[in-house]
């Protein structure tokens, strides 16, 4: 095991005294400059704010935030569960955030960090910014992003693998026979949007099927937005025989228009979702969905962040969690051998 | 208006200086049984904690707790929908706590409030305990119930009425014709179950139906309660026409069993659920529920916490949301006439 960077060996990179290393790292007021020069030196080196949060006994919140794109999206329920019940027995308190994905508000939470109204936070950023990067390095308490952290940000990093989420979902109806698959995915311009994007792309092109961009519509992570996008992509691709759909929201939205036109699941149109949330057991068919292991990620964060809350110095870890797929009515039927 | 309870009255009624309650209602160390004697003389005079929390500003933490019972129940997921960006427009950020309706938890939360973790708290409690009522009058910051709070409870209240919410359930599974109406309820030692158990013989009543102990099966509030109970009921009363069901996750779990036995929704059974949260456009055929408004009830409570936060001095207020039926496929079809 190396050594961590310290106090010192931030003072020394950044040309200051330690004393104004310690009084950056605690949050006392500082020159500007002096702060400025300290947190790109912290940052360079790749500490990783802990035992600092810790040892500040007396301005310990007690609390951990979590900050979520959308409080109504199961996904995200699945992870405060798992959340709750490990922080509340090492004794803190869950301070939710629900951002709507909102970048501005991601940064506001951020910064709150600085104000010591939690002692961590886990994040669930959908997009990641240069903004959401330098306020990673300044933070002053440990920081958890389920999903993917750029390389070198000073965070441990719980993410799962939905690129080959939507292989395996593409796979599944492949092998059921299914020949004309279209694509309902998330914004492109957010990480898992891309990443499911890329997962389509490859996948298709490794079993042979069609890709071009009349097979894909694009809308936002919620229901409507899925109910929309089927609509259209149904319009234009009359004959599509199964749909892979970038959440569960989104496939229980072209549920509800497959109904309405009175096309039949799975035999006429096969569904596929993407989060393995409640909905996908409540939906009828039940939902076929890739499983991103919310809970699993959700134990990791937590597990992570207290690691931190205890003392714990090391570098910036990564767990990673597999997909699997779930096969349910909504796809069911015999694989062609 | 008249005018609410005083330092100076509380410190008359108590016997105590004002100085002592000051000392207490601010939450500094104070003699047990000053302390005592000013908690009982307040409570006694109705006094509502509000302007202290307010005048304390550099105690304020721009928080407010929200504890409910289950994270997983859409119910609640509503109250957050409204509660969130009311307090954040306001600059609270909300601090969750999922309870699983341990009493012992929610009594940690109220006290929790003396910390001053929160600057006020808005409580779901399924059940209420003189130990509840305690932590009221002790409570230094304002609390807000949602639920029926006890008379004279230093707390502001929303209310909803589920005698009534089961009377229309039960009415409108009569007008349609329905004669053997069997009710799942949750733990009738709960207020919600306690209510619509009184609901529910009260309406059966009204309208001639039989009402005894073998239509009812109780268990917990969550679908695999509802299910187990559903298939109790069935067993006992296998002709029954139609299922009153105390929350929606229940009667997702009737549907499930009916769908298992080959009863056909709502042909052979309709059936009702409460609470009319997302979950009844998921399930299939879509729910009939009884909406209690929790949108609405989670607006009135944040409302009312903010308007005690910004320093209202009135007495406890009650706001009381009406029920209203929401007919969907679990009972469609034409009423008889």
């Amino acid at each position: 095991m190396t050594e961590g960077p310290t106090i010192t060996t931030i003072a020394q990179r950044a040309g200051v005294s330690i004393a104004s290393v310690s009084r950056v790292l605690n949050g006392l007021p500082t020159r500007p400059e002096t702060e400025r020069r300290v947190l790109q030196a912290a940052g360079e080196l790749g500490y990783v704010p802990n035992s600092v949060a810790r040892s500040l006994k007396s301005r310990r919140s007690n609390q951990v935030g979590f900050a979520i794109a959308d409080i109504g999206n199961p996904a995200y329920l699945a992870m405060i569960r798992e959340i709750q019940p490990l922080l509340k027995a090492a004794g803190y308190r869950l301070v939710l955030h629900s951002t709507g994905s909102d970048i501005a508000e991601e940064i506001e939470v951020l910064r709150g960090l600085g104000e010591r109204y939690a002692d961590g936070l886990i994040m669930v950023p959908l997009r990641m910014t240069e903004e959401h990067l330098k306020m990673f390095h300044a933070a002053r308490a440990p920081i958890v992003i389920i999903g993917a952290a750029p390389d070198g940000a000073p965070v441990d990093n719980v993410r799962t693998d939905s690129r080959t989420g939507v292989r395996l979902a593409l796979a599944h109806l492949h092998a059921l026979g299914r020949r004309r698959i279209g694509f309902l995915n998330g914004p492109p311009d957010t990480v898992p949007g891309a990443a499911r994007a890329a997962g389509w792309a490859e996948a298709s092109r490794a079993l042979g099927l069609p890709a071009g961009p009349e097979l894909t519509e694009v809308g936002d992570f919620y229901r409507a937005d899925g109910a929309a996008a089927a609509g259209r992509l149904l319009d234009r691709v009359p004959d599509l025989d199964a749909l892979v759909c970038a959440n569960d929201l989104i496939a229980l939205g072209a549920l509800d228009v497959l109904r309405r036109r009175g096309r039949r699941v799975p035999d006429d149109v096969a569904v596929t979702g993407m989060d393995d949330t409640d909905l996908a057991t409540l939906a009828w068919p039940a939902l076929t969905s890739v499983s991103l292991g919310s809970a699993e990620r959700g134990r990791a964060a937590a597990g992570l962040l207290l690691d931190r809350l205890a003392g714990d110095g090391q570098g910036p870890r990564v767990v990673t969690v597999e997909p699997r797929l779930v096969v349910r009515g909504s796809t069911a039927g015999q694989e062609t051998p």
